[in-house]
């Protein structure tokens, strides 16, 4: 038997065929598109579902069910998009639209509770009990696993760390408030801090690293930094420093076994996890008696979210 | 059947024998003391415990169990404290030595956690599934109720929203990090607060209220706003602004039924809790789509720390 895992992003929607162990042995990919009500995002989940069928040789009837992460707002429990941003929907009720033609269980969720369900299930958060699992991606998202269970909050609209504030007062976040992790701790925020920090710095290796990349990215700061630019290095420490207030705030709410780090910036390593792991360990609350918190980098990569969405069947049906 | 309560605070140890219903029909209260290893917290207790029978006329073939609130780092799986600042407290086996004498259940948690769970069995938590509670007093200390059930983190090391930084490299906090919630949103914060504002205007009414009652307090700040003082309310709106940041982090991260506000600032009332709610109302992450979360004033008051000692009794025992 096998499972269906959907990842839905703004660019592509991915599917694959997942067995027992979290193995991907066949998927289909189909590129997202701008849906009204009469090419609904259904229309297209059913393509990436028929696809991935054809593609592992198999039929419904080896299907134990069909699990999808969507990016933003997802009520979980009765399998409707309440909203999402990147990909503007609105109240869709994608379960009951796919039921009519999968006779299947099908499970809908937000993508970084999908990430985090995977990486507990199939990654770097197996055998933890409690684990927090942050993605530092355009945005900073959260998914949050207690006693082995997604914590969503009511109506399964919690678990949105990326908006808690850090910084009263600080840099303006698309969600309306200002100074929010977010703000600090994203691709999108490292960015801003990156070229404020070439404009004043104009003999700094990361104008040389922009221009071979074409742009400034999420890695400018990162290289020049380990070719030794001290201006590059002021401003990956500042970056992690940011990170990892946020970090230590979600350690001492949840007090977790771990918390793990995916999204783009994670394939930065030690780097991330080795000065993250001192602070963690130096400022979580009561450090000197209280549990240490393992900080981790996430170990499924770009299969998160398939995996995680697969993983979505058996989380539900356990409770 | 009656249940023992214990609210063990710095000036005091309080106790009260508790109905199933949440009266106190008893209470006993002793001076909390400097202990030892010759005369430990572990020997108050039992005197508050044999006050409480006494003044109850009853004995323990009447109790149900014994159930104590204790500031700092409790290990409730074990019945420790781990340590506690305000009263010098480190790995004290508190549950383990009261049972030797008394035959009953006996369960210890921390303070803020209990305080939580009182107003959830008895108070203004009654009837939500999901509830945080936050104690605005010398400190910031926060319990969380999820599914009716208190949630700790491992080795009951969490919910310590309290330190939770709400402005990267602010003022220092006891905990060692800068710029936590507690060092804007406590009593404390408030009155550093009111005198910083005071000695920028002297003509402020502050200096009046302040002569009167012989010291800078929580109220003097919100007596002279009160009053019409623009400065003092200037102060007010300030506190009250990174009460609100740190309450909708918290409703981002757990979006709860309701979030309860008690400690010696909640006498203010609607003050508080009427821009607290416009604020929450507007700044909650997805709030057009998302369940809105109610803010309220806790209403067990000095209470809410004995009753809620009580009701970990049946929390313990349902699980």
């Amino acid at each position: 038997m096998y499972y269906i895992g959907i990842d839905v992003g703004g660019m592509s929607i991915k599917g694959g065929l997942v067995t027992e162990n979290g193995a991907i042995v066949a998927r289909h990919t189909v590129e997202t598109q701008r849906y009204d009500e009469n090419y609904g995002i259904a229309d297209d989940l059913r393509k990436v579902i028929d696809g991935v069928l054809a593609a592992g040789n198999t039929d419904l009837s080896q299907i134990v069910g069909i699990g999808i992460g969507q990016p933003g707002s997802v009520d979980s429990e009765r399998g409707i998009i309440r909203y999402s941003n990147n990909i503007p929907l609105e109240n869709i009720p994608v379960v009951a639209q796919l039921k009519q033609y999968y006779d299947v269980p099908v499970y809908i969720n937000n993508d970084a509770n999908c990430a985090a369900l995977g990486e507990y299930v199939f990654g770097a958060g197996k055998g933890y009990r409690d684990i927090v699992f942050v993605t530092l991606g355009t945005g900073v998202g959260s998914g949050i696993i207690i006693d082995g269970k997604l914590f969503e909050g009511r109506e399964c609209a919690g678990a949105e760390a990326g908006h808690m504030v850090i910084v009263c007062g600080g840099e303006p976040c698309n969600c309306g408030r200002r100074g929010c992790w977010e703000a600090y701790a994203s691709v999108s925020a490292l960015i801003r801090q990156t070229k404020a920090a070439m404009e004043k710095d104009p003999s700094s290796l990361m104008h040389e690293e922009a221009a071979a990349e074409g742009k400034v990215s999420g890695k400018t700061a990162f290289v020049a930094a380990k070719r030794g630019d001290r201006t590059a290095q002021e401003v990956v420490d500042k970056y992690i420093y940011y990170i990892g207030e946020g970090l230590v705030n979600l350690a001492d709410i949840f007090r977790p076994d771990a918390i793990l780090l995916g999204g783009a910036i994670s394939k930065e390593g030690e780097s991330l996890t080795v000065p993250l792991q001192k602070k963690m360990n130096a400022e979580a609350f009561g450090s000197k008696f209280n549990p240490g918190i393992a900080v981790k980098i996430a170990s499924l990569r770009n299969d998160a979210g398939i995996l995680g969405a697969a993983a979505l069947i058996n989380a539900y049906q356990r409770s």
